[in-house]
């Protein structure tokens, strides 16, 4: 007989959450009903249509025209690998913007594919400068990709994406531009097509209000063009032409069983996305994420992002001197229900990470967050000073 | 501006389905509410906790005593992937069981990540034979591998694995056993360690009865110790080692945001299956099973698989002549909301496909299938011979 358990868990009672740090963020009330309509199977000719909205709706969100647009099967950061290991081939040279976790995240693993990564780096908290990415891509005329992340999650910085996209769209060349939009999509002005990006992948814990468990991907037809004109074999799992077989050409591919209840859920939220509407949720990001800073510059409190450069739904804030600041988040958690992030990775300096986002991004929760802060800080702070 | 939609898609309304295909089963109602609990992020202290629920729950369902227990942030094929990926490296021979579609998934996936396959072969319906897979042993005694899929859900065949295990484990051999259990977990007889199964994966949707979306997954201890001294990297989405350091040494780590309400639906529905008891469910599935194929056999209708193998908790019905099993098939759905499967790839004879698993392993909903499918083949098979 196989290994009895000393005792049965019990049933889940999570505590309730106000989810405020670099994502997940809170589920939209009608996204977590989503999930609990009757579940089809994935080849069901019903499940095909929403497929169907799911491409239409993300190609709306993300501003694609053409190629590919699903939601791979797994989070985010399976994302990042799918459109590294479809778009690299071993020796491919490829251009990485890295200035903070997710930027060096990216070149290592576009390494363990095989390629040759030249690095341009910024210092924590600055967006890379197009022109060092300009520069690197006039040394490397003939690297495959350059890859940025839209929205560093790790500092807060975003970056000028619409710039890059427009230089390299005026020198005519064949080195296509990849995009992280884990922390933009759904909440940062965005237009794939229009700026000239070939690839772009997120999340759905983020700005969109879903819960985490898919990662959006959408491949310009240019990009599908390499994709199929490569020869080495890429991982089964995130295999673009396969994936697109089963997104496109079904029903007579199997590839995966499809997570029928998270795509429910990816449906409602964009949904409410574009009912909302991009341009007015972009609006609302930013305007909760302004309403915060000045809250946090009202109380003294510094950023780690260069202004230039503030990603809007996201506040990397500089832990004062003297406090605890692991201390503080545990005591935002258990006292006041809030989560905030810390700082990611171990070349991270003292911060928190406060994300509005999705459902959270309003002047209200930002208001929220800051007043649980002053209760927290308050106590943290006097009995050093005593 | 980004892509306008031509029109916002309709909230889904999904019709009511009884699933009782190759899978996903319906989902039990408390793993359902599971997910409507307040989701916690993932680097939660109390989210900890569920992980380590999670873990010990799946070694117990499994039968693992040692080693790694997770569910892979990915579906069911990711898990083979995992598996074959970590424990092959490039130019390892490993052997592999090939009696249908998964098989040869399993034989081309080693391959693509660049092993020397072995493969031995039975015919449709048939379990390879353990002889036959252990003279291929002898003639391969450093094989590094060998892999078998437990449950055959192209075909409903039950591979011996237990007797498998035994004879290898009687060879005293550091060919490691890789047992691919999407098909059995949770609805029949398993015991990877008393079995000497190294590695073994399965899936969320089928007899564990939470939706698709997860692949669990377990890994001996003798297992990982290859794994972590292997040389040549692997997918990061799908590092072992990297999923080790995130599920047991965290939260130190940060690897992939994980998919909460998945987990939540997993750990219900694995505390469902324990409360049961394994050996009763898998009673029950044998009973539901046998119940089905006596109502089947009693109409007249044979079945693909050798009796002697018979998977229990599935079974592959040849379409009788004369039958179109396709509009059978859609005409289920239709008019009876009954989701059976079909033949799966090019190769496959005609043949449905019907499983009871996890809620739907009972003699009831058997009838409820054997009398949809008398109301359908009455009206399909009299047109043909008026």
């Amino acid at each position: 007989m196989p290994t009895v358990l000393a005792a049965l868990p019990v049933r889940l009672d999570p505590p309730p959450r106000l989810l405020c740090g670099p994502g997940p963020s809170n589920v939209a009330p009608p996204v977590l009903a989503a999930m609990q309509r009757p579940m089809l199977g994935h080849l069901d000719p019903g499940y095909h249509g929403i497929l169907d909205d799911v491409t239409a709706m993300l190609r709306a969100a993300f501003g694609a025209r053409d190629g590919l647009a699903i939601a791979l099967q797994a989070t985010g950061s399976s994302g990042m690998e799918a459109a590294l290991s479809n778009l690299l081939e071993p020796g491919d040279t490829t251009i990485v913007a890295v200035n903070g976790f997710f930027g060096r995240r990216m070149a290592a693993m576009a390494r363990r594919h095989g390629a040759q990564v030249v690095e341009v780096e910024a210092g924590w908290g600055e967006a890379v400068s197009n022109d060092a990415l300009l520069a690197a891509h006039d040394r490397h005329p003939r690297a495959r990709l350059i890859g940025v992340v839209h929205g560093e999650t790790s500092t807060g910085v975003e970056h000028p994406l619409a710039e890059l996209g427009a230089a390299l769209r005026d020198r005519d060349t064949d080195t296509l531009l990849l995009a992280d939009c884990v922390t933009t999509l759904g909440g940062v002005a965005l237009d794939v097509a229009e700026w000239n990006v070939d690839v772009a992948y997120s999340c759905t814990q983020k700005c969109l209000g879903a819960p985490p468990g898919l990662s959006p991907l959408v491949v310009s037809e240019r990009a599908m063009a390499r994709v199929r004109a490569r020869t080495v074999p890429v991982p089964f799992s995130l295999d673009l032409q396969l994936l697109e077989a089963y997104w496109v050409t079904r029903p007579t591919t199997y590839h995966h069983t499809a997570p029928v209840l998270m795509v429910y859920a990816l449906h409602e939220a964009l949904r409410l996305v574009l009912q909302e509407g991009l341009a007015e949720r972009w609006r609302r990001h930013e305007d909760a994420g302004a309403h915060l800073r000045r809250a946090l510059a009202h109380r003294g409190l510094s950023l780690i992002a260069d202004p230039d450069h503030q990603l809007a739904p996201l506040a990397a804030v500089h832990v004062p001197d003297g406090v605890d600041g692991r201390r503080v988040q545990e005591r935002m958690l258990r006292e006041h229900g809030i989560e905030i992030g810390g700082g990611l990775g171990p070349q991270a300096p003292p911060m928190w990470r406060i994300g509005l986002m999705g459902e959270n991004a309003t002047t209200e929760i930002a208001d929220r967050v800051t007043a649980a802060l002053d209760a927290v800080l308050e106590r943290e702070i006097a009995p050093a000073a005593a």
